[in-house]
Order: C-alpha cells, then sequence, then structure tokens
C-alpha cells in the first residue's frame, strides 16, 4: 500500500519488504537453539546456490550493514602486505577505497566519471603494468548513478592476469546474474536488505573456500574476521557472536518468497519492468535520467532535478511523501539529482503509483518543464 | 505464554521479548527520513537519562552485536600507544583481552578463578606499579558464572589514579545501576538485546564526550569508528550505514515500555523476584547455584549439573524444551554447569513455569538427587 502512515521505500535498501518477511519476525530464537541454526544453515545454502557457488565457494554471513561485510572481506581476504586496485565511478567504490586506507592495504585506483562504467581493458593494462597488486575490487552495480560495471569482462581479466577479485554486489546479488562456474571471483558480498527484500541487519561473503583457508590470521578486527567466523560456524552450526535473530529470520523468509517467485529471472523480470515503467513515466513528465540506458541496472535510476525555479528536493521530497512513497536524495557531485530506487514491495499500486505520486506532487509545487529546458538538461 | 512453537528464552540475549516490541517490527522505514531518526535520536537521548549522563556524555548507537561495540570503543577510545588492564574472571573479560591483542593494543591482566569478584585493590596495585597503563576495561556483570563485579569500587580506583575506564555493562544496564554523576566511567557499553529487552542487532556506547572527541584518527576500522559515527550522527541525524531499521524502531519500542514499567528499579525488582524464585526452586530440586548469593547478579545463575548418572545436558535441555523454554549451556572450564537467564518477558506463568519445567524434567529422565550428594557437590 501507498499510505502516509507506513509508505513505500523508493530507497535502494532499507527498502519495502512483505508483510509475510516483516510477520517472521513476530518470534523470538535463541541463538543457541537448534531450530535457529537450521535457518542459518539455510540461508547460506541457499545464497550459495544462487550464484551456483556450492562445490567451490563457502558462504559467510556477518552481523551489522553491508559495508561491515566489505570492510571483513577486505580485511581477512587481502594480506596485511596486498594490494587492492579499485577502479572508481562512485561512492560506494570510493568506500572501499577508504577501507583499504584505514586498514593500511596497498591501495591504486582508477578513477572515472560518475556517467562512466569501468573499463576491463584499463584494469588489465593496469595489473599488466604492476604485478605487485594482488586483488581488484570491483563494485557490481554503483547505486551512486545506477550504473552497471562490466562484472563478466573485468573477472576474465583479473583472472588471466592470476588474482583475485572482490565482488561488491550489495545491490545486484539476486537479480544480475553471477555465476561461479563462469565468472571467477575470490569472494561477492551483498546484504539482506537488498534484491532479496529482507530487512537490514546482516550482510554475507560468498568467499571461494581455498582463499578462506589462507586468509586466517589476515584481519585487523576480532568480530569482522571472517575466516574465525565461518570456522566457528563450520564447527558450531553457530554464529560466533550474537546474530541479529530477527532479521536472520525474516530474510530466511524473504529468500523463501524469492524462490517461489522464481528466483533470480523471475525478480530481475520484475524489477526491469518498475525501471521501464519509472523511466518512460517520468520521461512524460518532462524529467530525464541521469545515465545512458546501455549502462543503467534495474536497480536504481538517477533522475536530473527539474531545471524549474519551484523545485527544491526538499518541498518535493515532502510532497512526494505526503503522497506514500519514500524517494532518495541524489548522491553525485556533478549535477543536481534525485534517484528512485526499482526495488522491493511496491504495494497494489506499484511504480505507476510512484510515478503518479511524483505527477500530482510537481502540479502541487508548480514545477513545469519546457520541452525545450529538457531537451537542453 | 510457554509453549513448545515458541518457547520462552531462559538465556541471556537474544531472550524473550514482549508482543508489543515485536509488533513495531511490522513497519518498513526509510534510513535517511525524518520519522526513522527521530526514533534514533529518542533512543540515544533516553539511554543517556538512564545512566544519567545527559550533560557529560554521547550516546553512539553501533550497528552488531554488543561485541562490535564493545570493540568500537576498545578501538576508537584507547590510542593506538595505549595500555589496557584488564582484570579477568570470565568468557567476556577475556573476549575483552582478545580484542586488545587483535588490535595491537598494549595489554595486562589480572586473572581470577571463575568464582571469585575483581577486587579493586587490585587494580589500584597495578595501576601504582604501571603508571603506563592508560586504560581499565571491566565487565560489570560476568554473564560466563553470572558475577557481580564492583564497579563502583573500581570506578574510584581507576579515577583516582588518573586513567580511564571502558565497563562492559551489556548485562547489566538498565537493571543494575550505572550513575555518571558518581561513578566516573570513559564508556559503558551495551545492546539492544539484553536488559532493555529489544531485539538483537544493535548495541551502543555511552562515552564520555571529551574522550570521544580527542579519539578521532584512532581506530582500526571503517565501520566501527565511534568517532566517525557519532561526527557523523551529529551533522545529519542520521547512521553513518544502513542501520537495522526494524530493530531501532523495535529497540524504541522497548525503551517505551521500560520507562512505562517504571524504569531500572522497576525491572530491577522484577529480575530479582525472578532469580529468588529460580534459586529457591531449584534448590528444592536438590540443584545448587554456583557462586556465593553475595556475588550473584540477578541476571543469570549457574547451576551445578545434577550430581546423578541419569544426567546429560543435551536430553535435559530437549526435556526442558519441549516444555517451552529454553536453557542456556554452562561455560565454566572449572564445573559441570547450566545457566539460567533471570531476563526477558517469561510469559503468564513467569519464573514459576520454568522451575516446574525443569521438575518435570528431572522426573522424566530419571534424574533424582539426595541431599547428601548435594551437600558434597
Amino acid at each position: 500500500m501507498a499510505t502516509t502512515e507506513s509508505p513505500v521505500l523508493l530507497t535502494p535498501g532499507p527498502l519495502s519488504t512483505s508483510t509475510r518477511t516483516k510477520q517472521s519476525m513476530l518470534r523470538d530464537w535463541g541463538s543457541w537453539d537448534v531450530d535457529f541454526n537450521q535457518i542459518t544453515g539455510r540461508i547460506r545454502s541457499r545464497l550459495l546456490e544462487i550464484v551456483y557457488g556450492d562445490s567451490t565457494h563457502e558462504c559467510v554471513p556477518m552481523q551489522g550493514s553491508g559495508t561491515f561485510s566489505v570492510e571483513a572481506a577486505i580485511g581477512t581476504l587481502v594480506p596485511r602486505d596486498g594490494h587492492v586496485l579499485v577502479p572508481q565511478n562512485g561512492a560506494y567504490c570510493q568506500r572501499i577505497a577508504r577501507i583499504c586506507r584505514v586498514l593500511g592495504r596497498r591501495l591504486t585506483t582508477i578513477d572515472y566519471a560518475e556517467d562512466v562504467a569501468v573499463s576491463a581493458a584499463d584494469v588489465d593494462r593496469e595489473l599488466a603494468a604492476d604485478p605487485g597488486i594482488t586483488h581488484v575490487a570491483l563494485v557490481h552495480c554503483e547505486t551512486s548513478a545506477g550504473i552497471l560495471n562490466p562484472l563478466q569482462a573485468v573477472a576474465d581479466v583479473v583472472a588471466r592476469r592470476g588474482r583475485g577479485l572482490i565482488v561488491d554486489a550489495m545491490s545486484s546479488f539476486g537479480v544480475l546474474e553471477i555465476d561461479a562456474r563462469k565468472t571467477p571471483f575470490e569472494a561477492v558480498i551483498a546484504a539482506s536488505g537488498k534484491c532479496l527484500e529482507g530487512p537490514p541487519g546482516m550482510g554475507f561473503v560468498i568467499a571461494r573456500r581455498e582463499a578462506l583457508v589462507r586468509a586466517k590470521g589476515n584481519c585487523h578486527s576480532l568480530a569482522m574476521d571472517l575466516y574465525e567466523q565461518w570456522e566457528y560456524m563450520q564447527k558450531t552450526t553457530q554464529w560466533r557472536f550474537t546474530p541479529p535473530t530477527h532479521v536472520v529470520a525474516a530474510f530466511d523468509s524473504a529468500i523463501e518468497q524469492y524462490l517461489e517467485e522464481g528466483g533470480l529471472f523471475a525478480r530481475a523480470r520484475r524489477y526491469r519492468e518498475n525501471c521501464r515503467i519509472l523511466i518512460e513515466g517520468l520521461k512524460r513528465l518532462g524529467l530525464q535520467s541521469f545515465l545512458p540506458l546501455a549502462i543503467q541496472a534495474p536497480i536504481i535510476v538517477t533522475f536530473h532535478a527539474p531545471p524549474s525555479p519551484g523545485y527544491a528536493f526538499s518541498s518535493f521530497y515532502g510532497a512526494v511523501k505526503s503522497r506514500g512513497y519514500i524517494l532518495y536524495p541524489g548522491k553525485l557531485t556533478t549535477a543536481e539529482t534525485f534517484r528512485v530506487g526499482c526495488m522491493g514491495q511496491l504495494g497494489e499500486h506499484g511504480m505507476g503509483g510512484a510515478v503518479e505520486a511524483i505527477h500530482q506532487s510537481m502540479q502541487v509545487l508548480g514545477i513545469s518543464i519546457a520541452v525545450a529546458a529538457r531537451a537542453g538538461g
């Protein structure tokens, strides 16, 4: 439902979860009890299956937001004398670079504009030039602008050069295909509250088994040591420190619903349809999306702010919110923008309801856009 | 209710939360939205009020389990060349020592048996002997055995010696009084899923403002940097990385109910009464508690395993679980024990129901204890 009491979240996680997912939080679980540990085990094996990694990889869940899992992966899998190459085209790439700096890992970046996808050829050139680079860290879908980076091409290059690939798949996992059988990676990282549509509160790392085994003793942190978390879980079936039990149970339910819906292809179809309705609908209102369609992931869409004197993000946000939808602010440094997520449970009126709420808000706020102005934006 | 479908948790967090607390997770929240940020702000100020720290301290919430907040506090507040004294009488003290080792902070320990409280005089002697010690890290209630450590006496000694005190109050916060106006501390750490009876998934640090301000740049981690978390929250009212929104909303509701119940004194009375019914009830069944009553906190009670050939923890646990209650295993290295928590919502039959379930389980399993055997145990 789009109601002002419980508005639909057009944000890239937290997003709107199903009623069934939320209702699965109406029970308390003992974190030591076998009933709960079976839930953890089921989540781990299903996440592995989504990327066809059962025979080669391990799934290690981690408490906290997705960033905790990214830091855990970098801190555990990259040796202390390792060297990470980060191709950068947005805030989440920059965050990985910052993690490397804080953790004292050697770092090289390749810098792109915010509307340009990473190039595998650039990565190849850097790896050829510097044999000391041990890992490449790639953001699959960079939600700053909503850009899709070429995972397969980068993975092929990294594998050919014999380095390790760490993929931040936070906002793509479960919707954009990642197949461990054909896309070589050392780690893929995501979180509960993204495309699998659970509540936020835990992340997970799908790590190549040999890489994990080699990683003992690397980590800078007790709580975020992925190797220790994995080893303890293998031995006991339990989490090493208290898990967010209600979030874990709800994530399990969300994955169950994901599989019932038809898995990756069904969810991708739904998000792509949301994305199409959104971009076409806002185009009719004179609002132009920021990225070329060829590199637009069907996850989150950045729009240019209306080139109208009546526009300010805060009042626009408030008007849309009063109609039952929560927008997301822009995160670009080069242009004034706002963002709309294509993910989550959008309620009975779907993305069409969101487009209509944006339309009404523009009318109420007196935001009008001439086609000429749009063409010039 | 004590049902086998949703058993009552006699565990020291996760524990059984109220229906109202769980129902507050039936809504999704945008982590960027003002409605949600008001919840975060309310939690922060109420937690500060519980320890009378409004004018001197800051409350910084942190994603993850309580251990994440402990590591964040040590890593942020203790400078890289700092030196931590840890008086040790259980597994949670040992965990703090381990955090210091992993983080490369210099460490000195004072080791006690598991049934002996920390002595302020010992702490004083160590601080006098080594002026290089910058911080003392004390576990207030050590849930390994359930022991209560003398916070006020240790705090006085640490203050007199001009060092900083970091208190792990994980299982005492909100029930055993901590008053920042008379108990000097640099940090007190706890979590959502303990005595305040929220769901697990976030912790928090009550940190002295000047200590926090001085701590910029200390931290070994990006995600667990308490200073950065605080600064960002002050500036934006938002969490720095995605918060566990449902857990945060439920924790807010749990704190509301805590205040409605009458706050610390009312909750302490309830837990003390649970503790009394438990110890007296099991004593009638021939089961002896491990600690002298003088150092027994009303949080969790360790019992000697029945000295009966019919006893094995796993079958005992299963029998009690089938009657609707989840026990907690012992964590002592020196004696075979099991533990029973006094905290959380124990349902309509209260602790009496738990005692009765244990009684029935002993009968079914043929565990009988002669008074002579008990006296000898």
